[in-house]
């Protein structure tokens, strides 16, 4: 298990073995099966996670009882809600497991203590902070500015191992789109393709 | 033109006079026209802006000419395209005036001398950028999981006051619906008002 975070973190972040031996330690390894819950909306976000393998969904369940998926998060990229988690207040979403995985939990209190120690891993945090930031700003852009046609080959182009995990109606969840028009979509492509 | 800065960073900002002065002096002063560009697409993000007065808007301009609404920036707020501005790479976004505006524009040099030299503008830029990526991810739940009427209605409660200020083209633009969408919500709304 802390051999996948060892390979994914070692090319990031300049670490000496014993400060990535110390990170390692305030880590809690956990295994989670398909179709668990991780988090429940109106609980506070006490972790960081790290997925070693498999694949994590963030979801809004709505009034309607319609899921929204915010984010799949697969191996070698990590699951947090930063508001919930940077105010300690409970958040909106769920996390569930669209695989079997395996996942590395760093608390709060330990991940600070953590960037506090080692001024190389708040960089990297930070980093990733910015850069979840910027794709966010790029999906409302994509959201606001996008045909369905467009999100669809986008998340296609982007996203070419997540589209091939799961099934078609989580794609349309994450992109705002019916599923009626995603598979419209998807038909008229084969056609094209199959014309050509 | 300092003085609605220093009323806005005063209740926010633990700063002495001096680093407040300090702060200032880094600023430049910019009037702005009324549809005026101040940025424009493929040019890099050179600067932090203040809003002391008026409205800006950041929007992209897509191949099929339409504009896509990203910000409305209004009076005692910040401007800046955090992708473009941190790795100060090409924006794809332009900035033009709605309104005739007055600014502060600090330089990236000058800012990352100052958050460098002052603590406590670190921690106030940082909590900012924290904010805005959870709004960021608020705008991405509601793109994808709100109806037009919902969308319209929590515009019309989360910023009432540019809700006055702009054409309803670009609340339509901002929201990602139909100009056509937007003014058939909005009438039945109207008629729903009256019939109560």
């Amino acid at each position: 298990m802390f051999e996948c975070f060892e390979a994914y973190i070692t090319p990031k972040v300049d670490l000496t073995k014993e400060q990535l031996r110390y990170m390692c330690s305030l880590a809690t390894v956990r295994k989670v099966r398909r179709r668990q819950l991780l988090v429940k909306e109106g609980e506070v976000c006490r972790h960081k996670i790290f997925i070693s393998k498999g694949l994590l969904r963030t979801y809004r369940l709505k009034d309607d009882g319609n899921e929204y998926i915010m984010r799949f998060s697969p191996e070698n990229s990590w699951n947090v809600d930063h508001e919930s988690y940077n105010n300690q207040t409970p958040t909106k979403y769920n996390v569930d497991a669209l695989e079997d995985s395996e996942l590395l939990l760093w608390s709060k209190e330990d991940f600070d203590e953590l960037i506090a120690a080692i001024p190389a891993i708040r960089a990297f945090s930070d980093r990733i902070k910015e850069s979840s930031y910027d794709a966010s700003q790029e999906r409302v852009l994509m959201n606001i500015s996008y045909t369905a046609e467009e999100k669809y080959e986008d998340f296609i182009t982007s996203f070419p191992d997540i589209f091939r995990r799961v099934p078609l109606h989580m794609v349309a969840s994450y992109l705002g789109v019916s599923r009626e028009t995603l598979t419209r979509v998807r038909q008229a492509r084969f056609k094209q393709q199959k014309d050509n």
